[in-house]
C-alpha cells in the first residue's frame, strides 16, 4: 500500500492467474492451456511477419483477423472485436456497457472469479446468482432487474454448461441491458450462442484463442455481437490503447483461424481424453461434475482437495484449487495429453488409496 | 450511439492515431515510426520463440524482459514495469494514481493528445497549463494544488524537451502527487529523468519501444519508479488482463534491450538526418520548432499548414496535421531516412515556392 495510490486500486483485489512455477518441471494442468501446438500454419505465417516491418505499428482496426473471425462464423466485421485476450475484451466491455454505481450485473457464485474483480476496478454493482448444489447455473436466476448479466457457458471452474435454450431464455427476459455470454470453453462440447446475435442486439459472446485455439502465449480474444456492442468497444479500446494486437499476434490468429480443421481435430482429441478420464475417476469413486470444457472439476469422497492438491504438488503435477466456499473441496484438473492424463491418475488414485 | 452504451461510453472522444492508408504507397512520416529495422537480434529472438510454447501462456510478470530493462537503466527489477506500449501504461497509471472527480491533473494544453482521453474515461478532472508562444512549457505552471501531473518529455508534437533541471524543479514542488515524465521521445536527444526515481517515489517515467526502438509493431513499453509505484501499476494490470505482452513481444523487446548499441546508432543517425532537415527547412523560411524527438514541429510565414498537409498527401506523403487552436498551422513530421527527407524538401519546397 502506498499514499499515492488512488482510492480504487487501495481497494481492488487483483486476480490471481494458475501459478508458473520455475523450480522444476511439471506436469501443468493448472491453466487450462491447449495440450497440442498450434497449427503448423501458424507458426510459418508468424515467422513470415517476422521481418523489418516491425518498425511500423500494426493495424489498428485488425482487418484481416476480423475478416477471418467474420467469415469464420458467417458473420459481418462490423460485428466482429479483436483484443489482447479475453480478459481485455471483459474489462473493456464493463467500461463500454455497465454503469458504475447502478443496478447490479448478475453473474454466478461459482464462476470466473475475474469477473466481480472488473466490477471493483470499475465501481460496478453487482449480484451473486446461487449455482444448485450441482453446479448448474438455473436461468430463472437471471430473470429479475440487473445492470446486465456475465455467464460463462461452459462454466469455469465447473465445466457445467447452459443449453442454448436456456441462454435464449435468459435473452427473452432481458431487453434492455447488455448480457454477456463468455464462451471461453465452447469449443469443447458447448453450445454457442453466435447464432443469436442478429435477434439479440444486446448480446456479446466472447471468446479466447487461449484455450481451444491453442495460442495462450499470443494473446487474442475476440467478441461477436451487434455492430452497436462493437462499436461501442472499439471506442473504450481507443481510449486506452490503439493497437492492443501486435503484428505478429495478428499474422498468427488469422493463420490459426483459417486452419479450423486442424483445430476440429485436436479438439476431438482433447474431448476423447476427457471423457476417458472422467470415465476411470468415476469409477474410482471421484465425483466428476459433467464437462463441456478441457477441464474437469472434481472432488473425493474421503480425501480433501486441498491435500490432493499439496500431495499432487509433490509429485510434480500441477492442478488448481480455489480457497472458496461451496468449491474447496473440488480440484480444477484440465486436460492433457492422454500420456499426462495416464500419469494423473495413477497419482491421484495412489494418495486417495486407504484414505 | 446506442442504448445499451454506458454514461462513459457516450460523452467519451477516442483518441484518432495516425492513420495508416492502404489505398497507395506512402512516404509515412505521420507516426512517428523509425525509418530503420530493429535490430537483427530482434528478428532472431523472435524466430526462435515462435514455436509450439505459444500453447502456454506467457510469463504474467515479464521476469526476462523486467531484469534487461533493469540492468540498463541501473534500477531494481521491482522499479520496472512492462505493458502493452506506452499508451496501455498511461491509461493503468491514471487508474492507479489519479482519482477521478478531485483536484484536476495538470498537463500541457499542446501536448500529446491521449492525455485529455484518458481523463474523460476514468473521470479524472484536468486543467491545462499553457505553453508559450514558442512552445516551451513553463516549470512554474506546475507549482499549483493538483491531483497529478503528466508531462511529455520532449513534448509531442512539439519536439520541445524540458531540461532535467526543470523537472527536478517541478518534483521539488510536488511531492504528494504522482508526477508522470512520458519520455516516448527522449532517446532522440532529451535528457531523462529515469536516474531521479530514488530521490522522488512519486516519479514515474515512461517509455514506449515503438520509436527508439523500432518496434512499434510489438506492442512494448516500460515504465520506470518507485517500487511502491511500479507494485500499484502491476494491481491494476493484474485486474484488467494478467497477460498483455505475448511470448513473442517478450522474447523481442528484450533482444532488443540488450542490444542497445545498435539502437545507439540508429538514433545517431536520425539526430543526423534531423538536424540537417532542420536547417535546409529553416534556410526556405520555414520556422522549425527545436527537437529533441524523431520528428520536428513546422510552420510557413506564408502557406496555411493544412494546404501543405494537402497538397504533400497529394504526392503521397504523409505527415501530421492537428486541427486544433495554437497549433492548426504547424505540421508534425516524423524524420525518416536521408532518401525521404530529400524527397520530402524537394515536395514542400514546390508547394511553398511562389505562395
Amino acid at each position: 500500500m502506498s499514499k499515492y495510490w488512488s482510492p480504487i486500486l487501495k481497494n481492488i483485489k487483483p486476480y490471481t492467474p494458475g501459478e508458473q512455477p520455475k523450480d522444476k518441471k511439471y506436469i501443468k494442468l493448472n491453466t487450462n492451456e491447449n495440450p497440442y501446438p498450434p497449427s503448423p500454419k501458424v507458426i510459418k505465417a508468424i515467422r513470415k511477419a517476422t521481418d523489418e516491418t516491425l518498425r511500423l505499428y500494426p493495424d489498428p482496426v485488425c482487418t484481416e483477423l476480423r475478416e477471418a473471425i467474420a467469415s469464420l462464423y458467417q458473420v459481418k466485421e462490423n460485428q466482429v472485436f479483436v483484443g489482447n485476450g479475453s480478459d481485455e475484451l471483459l474489462a473493456f466491455a464493463y467500461l463500454a456497457f455497465f454503469e458504475p454505481a447502478a443496478k447490479p450485473v448478475l453473474f454466478a457464485d461459482v464462476t470466473y472469479s475475474f469477473y466481480p474483480v472488473y466490477a471493483a476496478l470499475f465501481k460496478v454493482n453487482y449480484q451473486l446468482i446461487p449455482t444448485d448444489d450441482d453446479f448448474n447455473i438455473p436461468p430463472e436466476g437471471y430473470y429479475q432487474e440487473n445492470g446486465g448479466i456475465v455467464i460463462a457457458n461452459p462454466n469455469a471452474p465447473t465445466g457445467r454448461s447452459l443449453s442454448l435454450e436456456s441462454v435464449k431464455a435468459i435473452l427473452q427476459h432481458n431487453r434492455k441491458c447488455v448480457v454477456i455470454i463468455d464462451e471461453a470453453y465452447v469449443d469443447f462440447g458447448g453450445q454457442s450462442a453466435k447464432g443469436l446475435i442478429n435477434d439479440y442486439p444486446n448480446l456479446l459472446v466472447i471468446q479466447t484463442m487461449s484455450k481451444s485455439w491453442a495460442l495462450a502465449g499470443l494473446r487474442v480474444g475476440y467478441a461477436i455481437g451487434s455492430a452497436e456492442l462493437i462499436e461501442g468497444i472499439i471506442r473504450i479500446k481507443d481510449s486506452i490503447n490503439s493497437y492492443t494486437l501486435d503484428r505478429l499476434a495478428l499474422a498468427g490468429a488469422a493463420a490459426a483461424i483459417k486452419d479450423n480443421a486442424y483445430y476440429i481435430k485436436i479438439r476431438k482429441k482433447i474431448i476423447r481424453t476427457r471423457e476417458r478420464l472422467t470415465a476411470s475417476l468415476v469409477a474410482k469413486g471421484f465425483k466428476v461434475i459433467p464437462s463441456q470444457s478441457n477441464f474437469i472439476f472434481i472432488s473425493h469422497p474421503l480425501c480433501p482437495g486441498e491435500e490432493i492438491f499439496r500431495q499432487l504438488r509433490e509429485k510434480s503435477i500441477l492442478v488448481r484449487h480455489f480457497n472458496k466456499p461451496k468449491i474447496n473441496n473440488f480440484l480444477r484438473v484440465t486436460i492433457g495429453t492422454d500420456t499426462e492424463m495416464d500419469i494423473f491418475l495413477e497419482a491421484i488414485s495412489a494418495i486417495v488409496t486407504g484414505y
